[in-house]
């Protein structure tokens, strides 16, 4: 009754538009909500790549953490099955730990973490993984993550149990307390899951071998649902070198984001952002920009307008800059890739090759390759393939990827191999190519392929095609010998059938006999050559 | 000096663990900030591309709109150049416009909208499309977007210019005012961006042409680049049946969110949870489901532990559950397609069929299909594929699309096309696909393939299956018709050449010639059937 009257009074009320209407059901997404529906996204497809997404997703996080902190990885992996189709997943390390306040946020919200914003090569980028690992679970089996980390061995250990509030994309503390714990520092996640354990190329087994080939420092300790205890131990003790983060080339850098770094910066003068803010802007270099555009050194960096920005920036695009500084790539190097390929597989041929950095869209990034054929290598197969980014195995995915691309485009039958049109060669070889880079553009989230950029794309069929070369020599050499031991063969199977003819003919004795037979393969020995 | 001081009173300070040391880089990254490093997940890794997604976004949510205030869609889209690289685009609808407080953030902050969380057949989904236009038209030109909308003839047009503060993925409203506008209702978005405009099959040109395809009742003014005025005019004035909304159905539940939603349901006891939250629970079912999991009906929803949960969810598994309403979909229907397509093509062979709907993961879906052939279609070449999802034209990443994978697994030798192992088939046909759903599972944000479900996979097969007999039968009678026609020109060609040879021999006159002329046709009529 009262809703009438109101309506009454005011009679704008009555005729509610359809946008009204429509208003009410507006509201925004979170981003965990968005990636709980669109989990396949993130790599959570189907439950056996879901086994496998956890565990890289939290080797990733141990690698580059270890790493980071110029500690040697001890990496334990245990995956337990606790019925047909559920696991439990722990992943241990001897990381530097996190600052307690920092844990929540780190295991259980999306898009939080420290690699986002800085130039540097490391494995995990996004603040993604680590989080949609714990929201997959949380989807399939309603448990919360439980979490240990230790930052030092003066100080306790904190025992976290999260969940995500998907609707607000905020970690929710269930239990939370100190405990001690053996290690002097590290991090522990324990996860159970919905998945799926199998053998193969894309398994968790296959997948760890090859982090171990192209990170020859880390050792893990792998304990796989058949309670198998498999050690991946290290070939090296020694650390890769350690990238330096760099600041973004100005050749890299889009109007839109010039405008939000002048607002933003906290160098106040036009030239001094220039200089502070990029990388390669030296103040005559700075000064040169400037004068391009008609700007002054000491302008307000935060006043400058839209139409401003866009002359600096074209003036920055005709200005001749030198290449990003290449500290910030840790490449594997080639004579290590070879080292550990050997210690794998039994190979007849093995050559590796690293090559320059180059840069792409102001992103430095480097490609490394190696190539091995013949030994226990199967024949009438296609080649197999590795792929790799910043370390990482890419199991997924083959076909969209630009490394697969640059094989398939590279001409295998003059290094001696068969290949059909738009296939991979076929033969008993082995394909390695890795992708070190600041900023891997990858597919999707799930960081399975990488797109097809074309400096990427070229440098990789460089590569490929230094080491390809040098294949070629060896496959033709090699069929040089065969054809020759095949021809000495056939001296040893022909002589004596012959010494029997003879001796008919000649009624040879012994001693006789054995002359003729030296001089016989003294003669055809000179004929073969 | 004070902070030696203060060292030495808190010596803790002097020893930063290197965890400590990390924490200070850990924050969060906004889902703004994340697409716009990551902006080839939504479709703008090139320019050429760019320049279409932006247009297939409006004119998503131009149709989204009309169609669900039951309006005929009067769509304008305008691309204007306005240097090489740099084009501005304008997209204008007649739809019920946007209430006022909304506009910011329908255009300026990425995951706001109205239909991620409803179960309904639409174009949007996620909330990310529109806003990433504008995201990219930022990046590229650092300009605002300029959007106008008006919801009743009785109320001004709001007018707002906008941009995205990326680091917190909200609106930053530059201008804001009312103005007068001719329209009654409806909504105009004006973007500049960087891009390439140029024809072909996946131009923006090709795309509105399709789009008008598939909706039929759609009419769109075009003005290309070069100012050429192009009118895609409706074909009929019904508009498409209008999809309901559904809930969920349980057989789609994850543990997850079936916690959540015991937790945040309005419906407070765990019976009525039961037959309100979800599609096909009667009073009946869930006394079956409660009676199988050992919970009461007027158990507490929202404290029902995890392991009851679990418990709840295996016993739904277990219950036989009827399929999902499927009034939640709107296909195109075979007809309409068909009268479509003919009205663009010119063809000797036209076939649709639409399927009834399906399920997968809980989801209604509906395929459909149409196979046209010869008259201007090109011969010799892999036949045409036109992919659509929701009515809208898929025109990227078409190997990796579940719809090619079905049209490459089938076998089309045996309906009269030749076709090489895992390829497109050849000859002079067209195929189309089209996939209904209230949730299409595309691979990427950019929305440009589906996802390789097994029961898509499956209906899309039947589909073809259906279309490609027709035109099997098709194909063979049309052979047999030319066969006899060559037959008989055989005849026309013969016969004098019999007659001359005749009427030498026996020296005929013309009335006996005339004769055995027709008998003769007779003869070799007869022995040609």
């Amino acid at each position: 009754m009262t809703q009438t009257k109101l309506t009454d009074i005011q009679p704008k009320k009555e005729e509610k538009t359809k946008a009204e209407e429509f208003a009410k059901e507006l509201r925004s997404v979170s981003v965990s909500e968005f990636f709980e529906k669109n989990r396949h996204l993130l790599g959570y497809d189907n439950p056996t790549k879901a086994l496998l997404t956890v565990v890289k997703e939290a080797v990733d996080n141990a690698t580059d953490a270890t790493e980071e902190a110029r500690i040697l990885p001890d990496i334990l992996v245990k995956i337990e099955r606790l019925t047909e189709n559920r696991f439990r997943v722990t992943i241990e390390d001897n990381g530097p730990g996190i600052v307690k306040q920092h844990i929540p946020s780190v295991f259980a919200s999306l898009l939080y973490g420290s690699k986002f914003h800085r130039l540097r090569q490391s494995r995990g980028i996004q603040g993604l993984g680590i989080s949609s690992a714990v929201l997959y679970s949380q989807l399939t089996t309603g448990k919360s993550a439980k979490i240990i980390s230790k930052i030092s061995p003066k100080k306790p250990a904190n025992y976290y149990e999260l969940h995500i509030n998907t609707l607000k994309n905020e970690p929710e503390i269930i239990k939370e307390t100190e405990v001690s714990w053996q290690k002097d520092q590290g991090t522990k996640i324990e996860l159970e899951l919905e998945a799926n354990y199998q053998k193969g190329s894309r398994s968790v087994d296959n997948y760890l071998k090859q982090v171990t080939i192209v990170n020859p420092h880390v050792t893990i300790t792998y304990i796989n649902p058949e309670n198998q205890k498999i050690i991946f131990s290290r070939a090296t003790t020694e650390l890769p070198i350690e990238p330096k983060q760099i600041k973004p080339h100005p050749y890299g850098i889009e109007l839109g984001i010039l405008i939000r770094m002048l607002k933003s910066s906290k160098y106040k003068k036009l030239k001094s952002f220039l200089t502070n803010e990029f990388s390669r802007i030296s103040s005559s270099i700075a000064d040169e920009i400037l004068k391009k555009s008609n700007l002054e050194a000491n302008a307000q960096s935060s006043r400058i307008a839209r139409q401003e920005a866009e002359n600096l920036l074209k003036a920055i695009k005709e200005t001749k800059i030198r290449a990003p500084p290449l500290d910030c790539l840790s490449p594997i190097g080639s004579e290590l890739l070879q080292k550990s390929l050997k210690k794998e597989l039994n190979v007849d041929f093995c050559e590796a090759v690293t090559r320059s950095p180059s840069v792409y869209r102001g992103f430095p990034f480097q490609i490394e390759c190696l190539i091995a054929y013949g030994g226990s290598l199967e024949s009438d197969k296609p080649v197999q393939l590795l792929r790799f980014a910043n370390k990482v195995p890419l199991l997924y995915q083959q076909s969209a990827c630009t490394i697969t691309k640059a094989v398939i485009s590279t001409k295998w039958n003059s290094y001696g191999l068969s290949q059909s049109k738009s296939s991979l060669p076929t033969g008993p070889a082995l394909i390695l190519v890795h992708i070190a880079s600041v900023w891997v553009p990858f597919t999707s989230e799930s960081k399975e392929a990488i797109a097809h950029y074309p400096e990427i794309l070229k440098e990789i069929k460089l590569a490929l095609q230094e080491c390809g070369r040098k294949l070629g020599i060896f496959i033709r050499r090699n069929k040089k010998v065969a054809q020759e031991q095949k021809k000495k063969e056939y001296i040893t199977i022909f002589i004596p059938h012959i010494l029997t003819g003879l001796r008919e003919i000649l009624n040879l004795k012994q001693p006789q006999e054995n002359k003729i037979e030296k001089n016989l393969k003294e003669i055809l020995e000179k004929s073969r050559q």
